[in-house]
């Protein structure tokens, strides 16, 4: 990555931007901030602020380094969880192969900090985004995109647009639909091997490889998943004795979010030798902070304890601005700081004059845009100006509230602050 | 508002911070792209993209400034909604008293561009926040903020914090509650009279008026509303006969989101006369962009259409990427890009080549982190490449998921861009 770039995110001015960040630091650079090595909760943060844990990035960050390595797989942890360069390049440290995006925004943010390897989980076939990948590709020769193709629509949209521009061709996966009714994909082998044709018909393209994603196989279980993640791999097998990746080096077969990594270990794990070799390549992303709610049950690491386990990073605190009654109380952090649409936040700990205590009693039981509201039992202790941490469910739409998060750790010391481009 | 602060504005560039711009323009200022005219479907702007209809906007403004003219309502726009100090400069030129918002960091976004009037519709008990704006209020005799209390403690806590720091004390408004088991505020009028109490006793609050949100009136109707909004005139005039508000020339009372302000004009032109001219301050946010969905279905223009109607100001459009069989279809928008607290988003129309026609047969499903899915009929003409423009449900969870908002006009130009600070 471009050291430089990620260096000026520390000479950004703290200022009305940030959310959360000491008013009296405005305009101090980031990381004169960071130098202070302020007290979250009495170095002026405002509520409601998202902290992430130093302690636990670090822990999920050499995980997934661990167990990738353990199980032989390439690593391109996917970025549209964070959209944070600084931990891109954390993850790249830790031994990832690349980063995984979604859209060209994505990888537009992951050029500007020098990201080499990007593998664009996703149909690709705007002209202007093309246009601009085609540059890129043409200025540096050592990057590398590789994006997926699912129809011959795709194809010919992304030939046309690249027509004239491309230097190189574009690297292309051909995906695999997880099922009927699934998300992206071609839904069968037969139409994934007419796409082949079709990309070996355009000079603009290259394939080499084949992608999917087992987290939407529908009514996905253990068998479902491997059954969806065989078909995958026989999918490069049938394209490979084609001859269809012909064209390059290396075979990538790539799969796995944050649920099934397990099946994908052990299906990629027993994958047949191929006339190349293969990149076995997982995309996992929100293992980086984890949450309290929907991958806290999710996580594969719940069926294989003896490989470890991640912690949750995030926590959000907010403010009780209101206790209008014993069974009732307002917090000031709402739809526009936590995630909420896979669970509401969970209510953890009180902290008051230097002191915490567990929120028992304390539940969240909705969020306005500005709000929190918490109903509360005769065993809460809270009251007006307490701040509440609460945990979050769903790492992607907690990190797009924030564009610069205070990392603590877990003496209350702010020693870095992580910046998203959402 | 400062001029020099919003000028700064179109000196900012556009590069990968900016979701959906054409990149081809990285470099460029924000002013330097709007002269440029651009096209929003040629001009190189990738998709998703979310756009502001430049003539909606102004017909909304327009209708607003109309409406409480014709009322005799004060208006404090909710700032919340856009957290876009163009919008806010506009509002003010459209006659608005000053601004509404509900945490310490939109205030600070305001006072960055020079807002002289705030309306804090939020109890305030952050101790740094607070010094803040004891600051503010210090440096700028012109600054005027006003912000709820609903409880003693809150009074306590506001003191505390104020102590030795105010050079002029902060104005309050007590926050009546809108009913058993509604949001913050005080839940009776003894307790508001114990809170007045508890202000005068204290240098650093003056106690200027009462407020509340009949929005979250339980059960809500016309009936309920309007009696709730009566038990708030009420108690202005109670806390007024008391003498509770003889240190302020001037007393606020303040009610009125985006569903009911037929009835906060109608209990407030009927509310008696008090012992000092009366600022009878709404504070409606959602109108300036309206919506597709839930605001379509509860604007009071609904109940008198002869006042006039808001038009629907946001358009999303999102490039279809995937289209793998003849019932469904994926296209590049996600959480990350649409509202989804209230409805999903609507269908509206296609883009293709240039032309346009209706969305007949398609119907957005749900929505992923990155990827809307498409429900199609047979009716359907939709392939992959096109466009869909969406339409939106909540204009407060549509503006913050972008950062940089093209305003376009009807025939395509985009003429200006919309900067959000959340």
């Amino acid at each position: 990555m471009r050291r430089e770039a990620l260096a000026r995110l520390a000479e950004e001015r703290v200022d009305h931007r940030f959310k959360g960040l000491p008013p009296d630091a405005d305009g101090l650079t980031v990381g004169e901030l960071a130098a202070q090595r302020r007290d979250l909760f009495t170095g002026g943060f405002t509520t409601p602020v998202l902290t992430l844990s130093a302690e636990h990035l670090e822990h999920n960050l050499r995980l997934m380094q661990t167990y990738t390595a353990r199980h032989q797989l390439a690593f391109a942890p996917h970025g549209k969880t964070s959209m944070a360069p600084q931990l891109f390049q954390r993850q790249l440290e830790h031994g990832a192969w690349g980063i995984t995006l979604a859209v060209p925004h994505q990888v537009r943010v992951a050029r500007a900090f020098g990201v080499q390897r990007i593998f664009l989980a996703n149909e690709l076939v705007d002209a202007a985004a093309l246009r601009w990948v085609a540059a890129e590709l043409a200025a540096d020769p050592s990057f590398r995109l590789v994006c997926y193709v699912d129809s011959v629509r795709g194809v010919e949209l992304m030939d046309a647009a690249l027509r004239g521009g491309a230097q190189r061709p574009v690297d292309v996966v051909v995906e695999l639909g997880a099922g009927e009714g699934a998300r992206t994909g071609a839904r069968t082998q037969a139409e994934c091997a007419r796409i082949a044709e079709a990309v070996a018909g355009v000079p603009t393209l290259r394939l080499v490889g084949v992608a999917g994603y087992e987290g939407e196989v529908p009514q996905a279980d253990g068998e479902r998943v491997r059954a969806y993640l065989r078909r995958l791999v026989a999918l490069a097998a049938e394209l490979d004795k084609a001859g269809h990746f012909a064209r390059t080096d290396e075979i990538v077969v790539s799969a796995g979010g944050s649920a099934w990594f397990d099946a994908v270990a052990e299906v990629f794990a027993a994958a047949p030798a191929l006339s190349r070799p293969v990149l076995k390549l997982l995309r996992s992303g929100a293992y980086v902070t984890h949450d309290d709610g929907h991958y806290r049950e999710l996580t594969p690491f719940n069926r294989v304890p003896e490989e470890g386990a991640p912690e949750p990073a995030f926590r959000l605190w907010t403010q009780v601005v209101s206790r209008p009654t014993a069974a009732q109380a307002f917090a000031n952090a709402g739809k526009r700081d936590a995630a909420y649409d896979l669970h509401l936040p969970f209510a953890q700990v009180v902290h008051r004059d230097g002191a915490e205590h567990a929120a028992t009693g304390i539940t969240v039981t909705g969020l306005s845009d500005q709000h929190t509201w918490l109903a509360t039992t005769e065993e809460a202790d809270l009251a007006v100006g307490d701040w509440i941490g609460l945990g979050l469910s769903h790492p992607c739409t907690s990190f797009d509230k924030w564009q610069l998060i205070p990392v603590v750790r877990a003496d209350g010391t702010v020693v870095d602050y992580v910046r998203t481009f959402f």
